[in-house]
């Protein structure tokens, strides 16, 4: 027998709903802030993701060589190839660029609850504006997206990746020591982190007072904290981002976190996650913010920022919830009393059909009593049994399979019974 | 700078806006059909596809180790996929199973016109029954998704491979002859088949007799060709199945050809193939029919059939016939006249969305005639210009893009005017 290759799933029908349902309900929401759709190839070339990345990353890829000896990797994520796609083709368009995009990418990850080596990723990217109104707008989109899914528990943080830069120079931490602090930042271990900051020659006290302004909400203790002319600037334009999302967007329930890292290689500014706190250690659903990397693509430099929202979890975190998705019914299911009758069930299913109405019909020539169960196990609301009596009148019997309830009906007429 | 993997593409909005088009009808159709959709990974271990169709495969397929040995490919067709998920948790649901798909696959061929490295099917899989209604209704149900997606040059063709291996059989040709026969009739090459008929010692008049059945499109002349008492009853049961095909399911037009061949490994019986003549030489849009796989891939044998679209060449039929495809358009534009009017703009923008109105906003700050042109390069219907004295009345401006007729609407008002 083969098997499922590790890490991988395959969706059933029931599940397949959920995320039909979810990709059209965030589709449309892309759509009402005026993004639009696009797509790239499923792999690339190993080189955009370790110039993003380095050479590291190649470890956590399903990279390969095609037959002409080319380095292609399946894509670990979707902004690297969206902004390559960018730069090849989309740089003479209009300004700013809206682009959201599904697709599923891959990690070479050990599987586990919520992490897989095939996931989808729902994401979207602006290109070519900086204001203010612009991220807000971002981070309102993304709040919106899990919202308008149906989520009720989120916890909105917001970051900004300027004012903790100048946090790390006030200390005097150089770049090499940053990358190892913010991989423990970012797992919120402030204990090992004092501990590094020490290591690094800085004191007890201000190791203290470091990690007390990355765990505070309040932006008045961190401009405590920091406050020299260039982080003012910067001060002043992330709370103009914070007030336009809480006054014009109504987006009311964030937390300032100066603890967000993300990557600090190539994003700038604002930074921002959404957890579902349901979920646990894989609580993270969306994160973004303002990035660089347009220029290291080679195109003209250009403001961007972006988001990607975890399709998976996403739907897990509904789950969790116990949100209740539409639920699939075909509309009738079509039951030939005998073989005499089945020429007729069919035209009458082909008619239904060509009317837009989801017909289904047995197909294996079973007894009454199967096919009621079996239409019952599809979910049809109704059956349309067809007998040799009933046809001399030009007429079935339709039966409601909830409440079990069956009339007699003209052919002519059954459309208007199951509209 | 980066670039595209080659045989690749990337899909700008206006491509994207056919593909979610052409998507979204077809999985209408197969709903109406009483189909369900499922999904399976975009890689699978190597054996699944090597056990299908032979090592010969490997040369095509984008194969390779992961960080464990396992040999992996990128799918080259979902079939295989959907019968390994199948026996591995399917078998026990209720019969007929009808599946739906959409999916991408990859091929490492030459890339050339309608032809790509990674490509899209459509697909479906009916498992469980083998009636002649079965069969009926799965050529209908091709045939109705690429008519409903709007294509209407259509070329349908069905053949039968239980009756070709019996005209085979007649002129004593052994399974590795078959072979390399088959490959020559599935390129319509009839003059190199007769040829190769002879190299294996069938006289020159039986071999062209052979050939002209292969072409004739009456089933009485096949049957003069032809007509043991096995290859009768197979004859019956084809004869049964377009007999419903022309009157149940009112697909007419339909041409009867020996000449498909397919898999002949593990297709059996009925087989079918619609093409789009308008295309040339890669004018085949779908193809499919009967076959056995179940049991080879480890479950319990039942009757299988099922069909493949090509989903890219399906595209290029319908903007070679110039269908107009929906255009999508955004319904207003918000212009802020100056910084003093963004926060009311964001304001206004947000109340729309939030009415499930798609709205978009200058998010550069730019003047009134420059966020005109951009108004209309996004398509927005209206744009709604918002200046301080209008804002003293409440009120805004409601532009109409097309005609250019402008109103002053108060802000409460607004939806009612978009709707």
């Amino acid at each position: 027998m083969f098997q499922l290759p590790r890490g991988t799933r395959d969706f059933t029908p029931e599940e397949m709903q959920k995320r039909i349902y979810l990709e059209d309900s965030m589709r449309n929401t892309f759509q009402t802030f005026g993004y639009r759709e696009i797509q790239t190839p499923m792999f690339e070339n190993l080189e955009l993701f370790t110039a993003k990345s380095g050479e590291g990353i190649i470890e956590e890829l399903y990279s390969f060589k095609d037959k002409s000896g080319r380095d292609l990797t399946l894509r670990p994520e979707l902004t690297a190839p969206v902004i390559r796609f960018y730069v090849e083709q989309l740089q003479m368009e209009p300004k700013p660029l809206k682009l959201f995009y599904f697709g599923n990418c891959f990690r070479y990850d050990r599987p586990q609850k919520g992490r897989y080596r095939e996931f989808r990723q729902a994401g979207c990217e602006i290109i070519g504006t900086d204001t203010p109104e612009a991220y807000a707008e971002l981070i309102a989109l993304a709040y919106t997206l899990l919202k308008n899914s149906g989520l009720k528990d989120l916890k909105l943080n917001i970051g900004n990746l300027n004012i903790l830069s100048a946090m790390f120079k006030k200390l005097k931490i150089t770049k090499e020591q940053q990358k190892q602090l913010t991989t423990l930042i970012d797992k919120s271990q402030y204990n090992e982190t004092s501990q590094l900051l020490q290591d690094f020659d800085v004191k007890q006290e201000e190791a203290e007072k470091f990690i007390q302004t990355l765990q505070t909400t309040e932006i008045k203790k961190i401009k405590e904290y920091i406050n020299d002319e260039q982080t003012k600037k910067e001060f002043d334009f992330f709370e103009k981002i914070l007030q336009l999302l809480k006054e014009t967007f109504n987006i009311k329930n964030y937390q300032i976190k100066m603890g967000i890292v993300r990557g600090l290689d190539y994003y700038k500014g604002i930074v921002f996650e959404i957890d579902a706190p349901s979920l646990g250690a894989e609580k993270q659903l969306a994160g973004g913010g303002a990035y660089e990397l347009v220029s290291l693509f080679g195109g003209k430099e250009t403001p961007t920022a972006g988001f990607a929202i975890g399709f998976d979890r996403t739907i897990i975190a509904l789950e969790t919830e116990k949100y209740k998705f539409p639920t699939e019914s075909i509309k009738t299911y079509i039951i030939p009393v005998n073989e005499n009758t089945i020429e007729k069930s069919l035209e009458i299913t082909t008619k239904l059909r060509n009317q837009g109405i989801s017909a289904d019909i047995d197909l294996l020539r079973r007894g009454m009593s199967k096919s009621l169960k079996y239409a019952s196990t599809i979910n049809a609301e109704k059956t349309i049994i067809v007998g040799p009596k009933e046809l001399e009148q030009n007429s079935v019997t339709l039966r409601d399979m909830k409440t079990g309830k069956q009339e007699t009906v003209k052919i002519e007429d059954i459309h208007k019974f199951l509209e």
